[in-house]
């Protein structure tokens, strides 16, 4: 989808425990750091409809696994994935997409390294409801 | 400790899961950015010892529990803390000092929010025996 970069992510494995990684300042899709946050969603519930009008995301799932769905009004397309550590990508979101979350598993936490901090003024949020999905 | 700084970070609750902050270029701390990247560590192993030459650190620990050591082989003089969700703060490491942590949970993930991107050459590594902490 236009305005969505999926790009893979390396796992290196270490009997005391794996490192994996999530962002370069020189990888494709960096935009510039503003802020990072986590965000965790239980089990079954869903965050969202969110668009942002200039913040560009970049979410990696290192907790859990988490189905992402993009919405693009404009061409009333979807894209959807599921990232975990088991398909370890990260998933960037130009502006202007609508976006949703659902938690699959027990407990699920994604980073977002947003290109900007946080500003309520750039984001306009909708209902679940508001954009019909069969999640 | 000289060129240690501990920040605390804001969680805000939500039934659906909560949104947890770790760094906003904004923060004191904040160095640039030059990658982002999670390490796990298992229950009671410990991965160190490291020091950086250039790499300031900023360590986030959004699951599990991580006892954290910094040496300053100048001062001689160690400093530590145990980090997770329920002592939720951002740990900044300035470059020359020494570090090594250690996981307490079952399941225990550090997000570092370094400075500049991985380069084996501003690294130094020690074997965990040549510093000599009561772990």
């Amino acid at each position: 989808m236009d305005g969505v970069i999926l790009t893979p992510l390396k796992q290196i494995h270490h009997p005391k425990g794996d490192v994996f990684h999530a962002m370069k300042k020189s990888d494709d899709g960096y935009n510039g750091f503003g802020e990072a946050y986590f965000s965790s969603v239980n089990k079954d519930a869903i965050k969202g409809w969110k668009k942002h009008k200039e913040m560009v995301l970049n979410l990696v799932v290192p907790t859990g696994a988490i189905e992402f769905i993009v919405f693009d009004e404009k061409k009333e397309e979807f894209f959807s994935i599921i990232l975990s550590q088991n398909n370890y990508q990260r998933l960037t979101i130009s502006a202007g997409l609508w976006m949703a979350f659902r938690g699959i598993e027990e407990s699920n936490i994604l980073l977002n390294l947003a290109s900007m901090e946080h500003d309520p003024a750039e984001a306009i949020q909708k209902e679940i409801e508001e954009i019909s999905y069969e999640w």
